[in-house]
């Protein structure tokens, strides 16, 4: 079978600008958080693009969306693909929407060329990737693979004291969150199409990247309690300042990364708040969020301790109390052989060069790696920047990467039952 | 003339108590930013004691509040004393509401001993001491004494872009703020009683501080761009992390202060602010305020000038871009001996012992001794705390320091027509 396949480049970007146009800050700076008006605005927007291409649309008790293409065997497990819509603040227009606008686009080309698929094709759009309200990312994915029970998602609340519990149901998803996590065998397979992140492909002038194996971060937040009082009068020696003992932890996390021996690990405290935060008080009160990421588990586990013997040392030295959470610290994951195996003859169909390598930002496909055989396919993005306004990928390249993933998506929904797994090697070219 | 001075401890201890019940955080931490509803309606409460008192109410276009008691003769220079009662975030209750409300019942007791003031006697409640909302402190003193021109006032904006012309107009203070500006011969001396926002009286079991000098701050702001990017993705070593960059400078301010080579230096980072503050996102921009003091000026503006130099070296090194306001940089100032000897003689007749001592505070004083003689009066306070829900001042201490207000602003209302000044060398405790 040879798919004549046309990507309609000019309505994907029209798409994507349309998508960009729901935000809490004014453009190119794009603020979506899960459950606000843009959020929901961009939910609806999307589900009348699935409706359109003829989907059939299903919401779970907890935002998750799914836009189904039925095959000629629905009973078959599906075949998934997609991506996240919400954006961290002052973010750009490509991080997660281009998996989602694009893998609807790489479905409406294989409808366009009169393929059917055997196995259905699912498009999922997955809630709150980012873990800007309520502190956690893959807030969806994790709990559709069960990472995140239903009692953990109950307990969840943002920095303004709302539950999660209310904040879904005022945003109409009501149903029990029992009925989130999917069973095992709902996927045969699971693929993430994303703009790299970071800037291998285009320093190496490669047009896509089929990822091996994702790098899970760890997250740490770290509450210092000092004691504050009048900037004036204090004298430095009474000072229990909690804003100078998180510097210190501050220029630690970021020594820790520098330090572990690798180019592949980093760590970044991107959360400060203070409290009370007035020029003439001494900061009483620091909350500090961090970030630790590695290829390799054990050395990112490693730079994790050192980071709490700091805190420790700092606050013990300066007369500090502090508390630490692990928010998460999830194992990284490997992708499936057949995915990959899959991805890799579809870029030979295509012509196009990629690479094997490795995502070292957090992705949905982590999780689903849990309950279906799971990879990625990343396009490159210009500087390797993303999280920032001026996030960019080119039309071209966006869809180089949907072509692949439709005919990547058509090969995994006509594979017949998998037989016993084979264990064949996969070389990581960390 | 012997006063017989009664001072109601049980009513000023009520009405401390009610004023604290504006607030916009719940007690016993108390938040009192400027025209904000709590600010608004706690002016209000005040007029209404002062009016029931007999005072003439008059409040200027910035809504310093002045409650006039008409001495025999109204044409002489009055006598001024009062303080503030904006509170910044999460703050206590005695914070210049003392020296407000402490102020009123001095004159009550004055009144009910049959006293009869030959200058006015004139009690002010100075607008936002604190410099929460605009960023700069002594707003109110600053314009009364010409220290902050009216072009000045204009140019002010709050951290959420509103600018003082609009809040101030918006909270019914419409008048020119040309008028704002009093005379030099507006006031024959000035007193204001505070509590110490120190530890010095408490450890010394003294009552009561005459206070020689006041150690003035300077302000600054520093603002550090570097570059963002996503925490996952950019590698240590393409790093330009403002927060990182901010965390050397906030251990450098505190490491100038602590090698001064005297104890009364301190310098202070009471404000950071992070963007985009997402713990998944390298940290784009800081803003840090700092507050640096002295009662030495010269040490003071050393520390500055390290302060400045360090932000630089931290910046090339870290190829961050930045911006260094200096928002204010005082004099500090010296109490005027005809109003020293006043309150030295009030404690000797009321057989007070007290302490010459130097105030590390900033206060309205500071500015109010630009345009007439001044002088401050403090009482001690629980741990030397203040900025913090936990400040306290005893009932006695406070009656106390009243009772030697109210008999020093009825020495300084039967003064006479001033003569030449007399040169007379003060000794500082520094």
């Amino acid at each position: 079978m040879a798919l004549k396949l046309q990507v309609n480049t000019e309505r994907l970007v029209r798409e994507l600008e349309h998508l960009a146009s729901y935000s809490d800050t004014p453009p190119p700076a794009i603020t979506r958080i899960l459950f606000t008006k843009p959020d929901l605005e961009a939910r609806a927007y999307l589900k009348e693009l699935f409706q359109e291409a003829g989907l059939k649309v299903r919401e779970d008790p907890l935002g998750n969306l799914f836009a189904r293409w039925e095959g000629h065997a629905p009973e078959l497990p599906a075949v998934g693909t997609g991506s996240h819509i919400d954006a961290i603040p002052y973010a750009g227009m490509y991080d997660g929407t281009v998996g989602v606008l694009g893998g609807l686009e790489a479905i409406r080309a294989l409808q366009q060329a009169g393929f059917k698929p055997h196995r259905s094709i699912e498009l999922l759009v997955f809630t709150a990737e980012e873990p800007t309200r309520f502190g956690i990312g893959c807030l969806g994915s994790r709990a559709l693979s069960g990472a995140l029970s239903p009692e953990a998602l109950r307990a969840l609340k943002d920095s303004e004291g709302n539950s999660l519990e209310e904040v879904r149901q005022k945003a109409g998803y009501t149903g029990p969150l029992e009925e989130v996590r999917l069973p095992e065998n709902h996927y045969a397979a699971f693929v993430e199409l994303h703009i790299e992140q970071g800037p291998v492909l285009e320093q190496e002038g490669v047009p896509l990247g089929v990822v091996t194996a994702i790098a899970a971060p760890a997250s740490l937040r770290v509450v210092l309690e000092g004691e504050g009082g009048h900037a004036g009068t204090v004298l430095m020696p009474d000072r229990k300042d909690a804003l100078c003992a998180a510097a210190e932890i501050i220029l630690g996390v970021e020594a820790f990364a520098r330090g572990s021996g690798s180019i592949n690990t980093v760590a970044t405290t991107g959360f400060c708040e203070v409290h009370p935060n007035a020029i003439n008080s001494v900061p009483s009160r620091v909350r500090l969020e961090i970030d630790v990421r590695d290829v390799e588990q054990s050395r990112r586990d490693q730079v994790v301790r050192n980071i709490l013997q700091g805190v420790e040392q700092v606050c013990t030295r300066r007369n500090i109390r502090y508390s630490v959470e692990i928010i998460n610290m999830d194992p990284p994951a490997k992708s499936a052989s057949e995915v990959l195996r899959a991805l890799v003859e579809a870029c030979g169909e295509a012509s196009v060069r990629f690479k094997l390598m490795v995502s070292r930002a957090y992705h949905d496909a982590l999780f689903m790696a849990r309950i279906a055989p799971t990879a990625m396919l990343f396009i490159p993005c210009r500087g390797g920047i993303s999280h920032r306004p001026d996030e960019y990928a080119s039309p071209e390249d966006i869809a180089r990467g949907v072509q692949v993933l439709a005919l990547t998506l058509a090969k995994l929904s006509q594979a017949e039952e998998k037989g016993p797994p084979k264990d064949e090697p996969l070389t990581l070219n960390d």
